[in-house]
């Protein structure tokens, strides 16, 4: 957390739960990445945080923008943004807001299956346009399964067919997995697109894009030793090594990795209580849960770091939840937290590194609990 | 699907993912479980479904309410509900969350700890309070785990102590599970709550009121056999065997129960692919996922039943997917779904009984896709 992010922090009265991101934080990581990234252009994930201010600041950083809908794209636009510095990365999209983005400007396209292919072909027929591969994104803590991306013989397969549609120099796209802690696995990854790349041009096909995708961790408990400084220089050396020799343009998309710890949600303790069924832990329920901001504790994938200014002194083994009347909204129940004993109501907690999936998450007013606020200072 | 819903639907062309409930259909499912439910009082959970011309039309049929937040009383008090058809039933609320329902008016409150307990002693002194027991929800689709109640040995020292801290003839409350299937869950809580009962009576302490919870369920894939009428009638016939000697007040929560079958949610297929990688499932990609209505698929736990209008003919293997650039965003991938082989982009698609937890559970806007709509009819 920087100096400036725990003064603001300590300063301030939180009437409800408060994501507050420090935009200074944001921008110097940019250019963290991108520097060490090198040649990569770097399209910021929109959907990670679209706070307008945000969005504002990388876009004066001179970041490029992968976005998910006609939503975002509206949004960007709205900003002042240039449609040019756009790339529409899913894969699943309605044939009109694909006409409504080739429409506005937007250069870059991404598909999966012949359907999509086709539907670009018709609605945006000189865009450009890119293959999203299918990887298994071991290694990562939110694994990505198999909904993106298709198998490299059906992408060497709908990469020839979009060549022969006159989609000039297209190019493939992949992800490792988000918050991948295995350098090993961008390897394994650059190696495979490389192949795929040697296979189409020796069908004729020239691939003139490869989009690394995402993958950057952020600062979460078991990647707290990783620098993210070394960690893109060794994306940078790796994509260098599989790809150098070639003519192609490099992409990453990060999201997480460029904003989550710029961020920390201020949320207060509303009730510590035991069961009296023999567990050992104290439950300690937050005004904050999986339906109000911490969607990604699903499964129990996503482990944010916790701190509780309040309190100091001997720890305990905790249950963590949310304030809901829903039984799923319970945070942390299997992964081993502790808090300190001396936790009650009303003491402040701070939820470290939560600058990214967090608010756009948020239910609209499940339970009549509000959406996560946002201050960017 | 009642007919009005149908011709509704049959009649309408959709923007975007739309849920239309039948307010008629919720007023006879209204009439229908408080005619079979006979003395015990209905108290709607509003986290079901909060919008304000369904609450409207249940308070004119003459519901209560169950409220989980101060966010919910105030919009029940803004549709003129009075406070005291209210009843506050998270056991997880801020201090001055029941200081302000207290002073508005509200005169039931439950607590499952010591913590709360004390809560309630300070700041609403004269109400009447509820202890929720922990059950274990065998036989429910969405089992509650352990996040509400505590064990029955603490429950009745909480009891006790209720009655030393002046609260008059305190009550007791249980959840079977929601969407609970299996009619002998009631049997095994009614008799382990009656069981509580007659040892606090020994103990001196006068118990005055049973919440039945809810877990009525709605007609999805597992209960699409069960009558809501003879299920009711026989919730009714268990807590009158054992409770029917006792001079308790009965509470229903139905949620759920009331409201789901009353609704359908109008969608569309964006894309239908195959991954190429040996499945032979197609992915039919919906304008609607996890994030934008549909969180109850987490884990495939609730199963809802789906329409084609558009398609008829033979059917196929399919897994079922969200719009979002979310790995997460899959609705069903391990259980078994057949739908059309004809489907294709454009065709519209109905989700049954989808009138409870979908609107609210809506991101205010995860990918730039907007929230949930919902008609009233």
């Amino acid at each position: 957390m920087t100096a400036r992010l725990a003064g603001f922090l300590a300063d301030t009265r939180f009437e409800r739960p408060t994501l507050v991101m420090d935009l200074n934080a944001v921008a110097d990581r940019y250019r963290l990445l991108a520097d060490a990234l090198g040649s990569a252009k770097i399209h910021y994930a929109v959907k990670a945080n679209p706070a307008p201010a945000l969005l504002a600041r990388l876009a004066k950083a001179g970041s490029n923008f992968d976005v998910a809908s006609r939503g975002e794209i509206e949004q960007c636009l709205a900003l002042g943004i240039p449609a040019c510095r756009l790339s529409f990365g899913n894969t699943i999209k309605r044939r009109a807001d694909i006409e409504f983005a080739y429409a506005a400007g937007v250069p870059l396209f991404a598909f999966d299956s012949p359907a999509e292919l086709k539907k670009l072909a018709d609605a945006a027929p000189d865009a450009s346009v890119y293959c999203r591969v299918l990887v298994d994104g071991t290694g990562s803590e939110w694994p990505l399964g198999k909904k993106f991306g298709c198998a490299d013989g059906l992408a060497e397969e709908l990469l020839v067919q979009a060549a022969e549609l006159g989609f000039k120099r297209p190019g493939i796209s992949f992800h490792v997995g988000s918050q991948q802690t295995d350098l090993n696995a961008w390897d394994r990854c650059f190696a495979r697109i490389r192949a795929l790349i040697d296979r189409l041009a020796a069908r004729g096909v020239d691939i003139g894009l490869v989009n690394l995708g995402g993958g950057f961790p952020a600062t979460l408990i078991r990647s707290a030793k990783l620098d993210p400084k070394s960690y893109a220089e060794t994306v940078r050396q790796l994509a260098n090594r599989h790809f150098g020799d070639l003519d192609v343009a490099l992409i990453a998309e990060p999201g997480r990795g460029l904003v989550a710890d710029a961020g920390c949600i201020a949320a207060e303790v509303v009730l510590v209580s035991e069961k009296g069924d023999g567990d050992p832990r104290r439950w300690v329920f937050l005004d904050i849960g999986k339906f109000s901001g911490l969607a990604e504790t699903m499964d129990e994938a996503i482990r944010y770091r916790f701190e509780t200014p309040d309190n100091t002194g001997p720890m305990g083994p905790v249950v963590l939840a949310g304030p809901s009347c829903d039984s799923a909204d319970v945070l942390y129940e299997k992964t081993e937290y502790g808090l300190p004993m001396t936790l009650q109501e009303g003491d402040r907690i701070w939820i470290l590194s939560t600058g990214a999936y967090t608010t756009t998450y948020s239910s609209v007013g499940f339970n009549g609990f509000p959406p996560l606020d946002t201050i960017c200072i």
